[in-house]
C-alpha cells in the first residue's frame, strides 16, 4: 500500500499513473459538479487533495463523504490547476469507516490546546499535534541512532526498583498489598508484598548504568522514570522519558563533549528528517524555531565555572528577583541571562558541593564537584551530568555524611573497588529536548497521555 | 579514544602503529620475562592480547596487576605468533582503577549462571553475559529500524494507567498513600491518592496505541509492561519490556505478513551485527543456533486455521499429557509437535473467541477470532496478534457479555464511530525473542536486572 509520504518524496514518479491510497478525510468542499477532500493518511505532515467529479456514478454518494471518515480512493495523480503542485483525480472513493455526528473534531476552527487535552485520544489527528508526536517518534530514533552507531550498548534500567526507597517522598510506591485488607487488619506486612520488601517506581536508571559502563566502556538508557512530586507546572509531569548515557574512562570535559555531540546530532538529524513538522511550529508556534535550532548546531558551547557565572550576574546590571549567590543554585532568571549573555548554549559546571548529589566527583578544593548543566537560549537546562566520584572512601564518606543508608547500594559502592576507573554520564529529560524541538511549551502537549497530579485518563 | 572493535573491524589499518587503548584486564599469565593480558574494553566480544616483556622499566609494577583492574596501555599492534592473528606490544601499561582481592569473578572456572544473578550486576563482565546484553542492545535497535525505515510512528504508551484496573488481580497498585496511615485510620481513600483515583501499572500499551494507528496509520510501541503474576518459571518476569505495533487499514493477513517479516529483518540483523556474540552462543549455550536462526530467516511461515491445528493433534499417534480438544487452547506439548510436523513456524490463526481478548475481530462464524499465534520451532509461542474489531456494536455487545466496565474504555469504543477503520496488530515480548535468540533459557538471564517475586535487587 502506497503512503501519501511516498507520492511527496518524489510525486513525478506517480504522475499519470494510477494509484490507490488509504486514509482520512481532513476537510470536504462540495460544489455541483466537483468535490475536494483534504486527504490525509498520517504518514506526512501535509494533506494531498483528492478532486472528483460527477461524471463519476458515485458522485452524490461521495459528496455525502464526512470529515474524518476513512476511505480507500482509486485514482491517478495530475499536475494541479491550484495552489498545489499535484491532486489526486479520483475514480473511485470507497467508504471504510463513518465519522459520527458528534465527531469532537468536526468544529470549525481551531481547537485549543486545552480543549483537545480532554479528548487527548483524537490529538494525534490534527495537524499541529500530529506533528508533535512525529516529531517524538523521530527525535527518539535520532537518540538510538546516535548511540548505537558509536557503540554505545542500550541498557534497560530497572523500573521497579527497592533501592532508594526509604524517605523518598517523591517516589511512587508499588504494592500487590490490598489495601482495604490494611485499613482492617491496621498492619502492613511488607514481607508479604510481592518483592517481600517496599518498592517504588525509579526516579533515574543512572546508578543501575554505571555498572553497564564498567563492562561495556559506554552505554545508554532510554525509558521512563517517575517522579510522584506534587508540582502542577508546565514542565513537570509524573512519568517522563529520560535518556541517560553513562560512560568510563571519561572526565568532565569529555563528558561535554558528547552531550554537546549528542545533541547537535539529534537537533540536526529532527531538522532534516521533520522538515514539514518544523516548518510548521516555525509558522504556528515559535517564530524563529528553525533559526534557533540551526544556529545551536553551528554554535561552539561556552564552558564556565559556576562561581564565575555568579560573578557574572553580580556584575550585572539587573534587578534580580533571587539574589546570585556563590555557593547556591543558579534561578531561571540567571539561566536566561547567561545564556543570552553568551548569545548560545553554556555549559555551567564545577558546582557546589552541597547542592549536588552524593556521587558526583569532588574536586579537590573540597567546596565544588565535577558536576555540569547545560543551559540553552530560551529553554534553560536541557541537560545535567557530572563525572562520578570512583573513590571508594570519598563516596563512602559523602554518603555517611548525607545519613544515606549504604546497605543497599553495597553494589553501587563495590563498582569502585574492582576495576573502578573515572567515569562521566548526564541525564536528559526526553519531554525537554522536545519542548525545545518543538517550541509546544507544556509538556502535557508532548507526551501522548500525560500523568499530573490528578490526571491519570487513558 | 580507539576501540577494541575498531581494530578487530580492520587490524591492518593500525599495524605496526603506536595506539592507546583503556579497558579491563581479563587475564593475566606471568612470566620471568613476558607477560601476557587478555585485555578487553567492553565495546567487542573477543579480547585482545597484551604482550609486555621485561625490557620495559615498569616490568614488575604491571606483573603485578590483577584480574577486573582497568588500565590504559599504550603500544603497537604487531602480528602475533601466537593462535591470534595479531596482539599489542605494550610499550606502557598504566593502572587507572585496582581491582581488590574479594572481586568475586577471580575465581577460575566458569561461573554458573545462579552464581552469576546473585551478583548481577557484575555479569555483563563475563563473556556470556556481556554478549547477551549486547545482543539484546542490538536487536532493540533492528526492531526501532525495521519500523522506523517504514513509517511507523514510534509510540510511548503510558505506564500508570487507571483503565482496566478493575478486578486486576494481576496487576502492581501504584500510590502514594500512605499505608502506614491506612492501617492507623482504618480507611482508604482513593481520592486523596496522587491521581485521585486507584491506578497500576499497565499490562500492555495496544489500547492506547490504537488511537495512534488510526491517526498515524503506523505505529509501534515499544516499552516496559508489569505483570504481578505469582509465577516462578523460566519464561516469566514482572517486568518486561514489549513491542506491540498497529497497523490501520489491515487486516489478519496482512498483519501475519508484517509479523513474518519483521521478525526475519529483526533476526538476520542481529546475526549480521552480533556475529561474534551469537557464535559464542551457539558454541556454548545450543548447538546449531546459527543454523535455526539462518533458517527461520529463509523460511516460509505456514498458516493454518486452529480448528486445522487440532484435527492434525488429534489424528497424531502421540500420548497427549492434555487431550487437544477444538474450542480449547493448545499446551506446549502441541506447540512443539506443530513446529516439527511443519518443521518451521506457524502461524495458527482463527482461534475460538471465548479463549481470546474482548477487542478481538469476531469471524462471521459467531465462534471464532481473528486473532493468530506465532509458533517458532524450539520456543513455542513467539507473537500474538489480530485484527481488532472495529465494529461499535459488536464490541459494546462483547463487553457486555464479558461484564466489563465500559466507562472507562469509553474513548476505545468511540475510535470505532469517528473513522474507525479495519486494523491490526500484535504484540512482542521482548525477552521471549531474545531467549530465542541466544539459547539463553532463563529470562532472568537476559534481563539487566529481573524483577520476579521475592526479587528486586539493584
Amino acid at each position: 500500500m502506497l503512503d501519501v509520504k511516498d507520492i511527496y518524496k518524489d510525486y513525478k514518479k506517480y504522475l499519470d499513473k494510477e494509484i490507490s491510497l488509504q486514509g482520512w478525510i481532513r476537510s470536504h468542499r462540495k460544489q455541483k459538479e466537483f468535490g475536494f477532500i483534504d486527504f490525509n493518511d498520517g504518514t506526512y505532515q501535509k494533506n494531498l487533495q483528492i478532486v472528483y467529479d460527477n461524471t463519476l456514478s458515485t458522485f452524490d454518494e461521495i459528496s455525502k463523504l464526512k470529515l474524518g471518515s476513512a476511505i480507500t480512493v482509486k485514482g491517478t495523480l495530475v499536475k494541479s490547476e491550484g495552489t498545489q503542485e499535484f491532486e489526486l483525480k479520483a475514480s473511485s472513493v470507497i467508504l471504510e469507516g463513518d465519522c459520527m455526528d458528534d465527531y469532537p473534531l468536526q468544529s470549525k476552527g481551531r481547537p485549543t490546546r486545552e480543549f483537545l487535552r480532554e479528548i487527548a485520544y483524537l490529538r494525534p489527528r490534527t495537524p499541529l499535534f500530529n506533528a508533535v508526536f512525529r516529531v517524538r517518534s523521530v527525535a527518539a530514533y535520532a537518540i538510538h541512532k546516535y548511540f548505537q552507531d558509536r557503540g554505545y550498548v542500550y541498557f534497560h534500567a530497572p523500573l521497579i526498583t527497592a533501592s532508594d526507597c526509604e524517605g523518598a517522598g517523591e517516589m511512587f510506591q508499588v504494592t500487590t498489598l490490598d489495601l482495604n485488607r490494611i485499613a482492617k487488619s491496621g498492619e502492613v506486612d511488607y514481607t508479604k508484598d510481592f518483592f517481600g520488601k517496599q518498592t517504588a517506581l525509579t526516579v533515574s536508571g543512572q546508578l543501575q548504568a554505571e555498572t553497564f559502563a564498567l563492562a561495556y566502556k559506554k552505554t545508554y538508557t532510554f525509558g521512563p522514570t517517575f517522579r510522584a512530586e506534587n508540582s502542577n507546572t508546565k514542565t513537570h509531569a509524573s512519568e517522563f522519558w529520560m535518556i541517560e548515557p553513562e560512560i568510563a574512562f571519561c572526565d568532565l570535559e569529555a563528558d561535554m563533549d558528547i552531550m554537546e555531540d549528542m545533541l547537535k546530532f539529534v537537533v540536526k538529524y529532527v531538522l532534516d528528517n521533520a522538515k514539514e513538522e518544523i516548518e510548521l511550529f516555525d509558522k504556528f508556534v515559535e517564530k524563529g524555531l528553525i533559526d534557533k535550532l540551526t544556529k545551536l548546531t553551528n554554535s561552539k558551547f561556552v564552558r564556565i565555572d559556576h562561581k564565575d557565572v555568579i560573578k557574572i550576574l553580580k556584575e550585572a546590571d539587573v534587578k534580580w528577583e533571587f539574589e546570585p549567590e556563590y555557593g547556591e543554585d543558579i534561578a531561571k532568571e540567571h539561566e536566561k541571562y547567561i545564556t543570552e549573555y553568551f548569545n548560545g548554549p553554556v555549559f555551567i559546571k564545577n558546582w557546589p558541593k552541597d547542592i549536588k548529589a552524593f556521587y558526583m566527583k569532588q574536586n579537590d578544593d573540597g567546596k565544588t564537584v565535577a558536576a555540569v548543566d547545560l543551559e540553552v537560549p530560551g529553554a534553560g537546562e536541557l541537560m545535567g551530568g557530572s563525572q562520578r566520584e570512583e573513590d571508594y572512601n570519598k563516596l563512602s564518606n559523602r554518603m555517611d555524611e548525607l545519613g544515606m543508608d549504604k546497605s543497599s547500594l553495597d553494589w553501587y559502592l563495590n563498582l569502585r573497588k574492582y576495576g573502578g576507573c573515572i567515569h562521566s554520564g548526564f541525564g536528559m529529560g526526553f519531554e525537554r529536548l522536545l519542548i525545545y524541538l518543538t517550541g509546544v511549551d507544556n509538556i502535557r502537549d508532548v507526551i501522548p497521555y500525560y500523568r499530573t497530579p490528578g490526571n491519570c485518563d487513558y
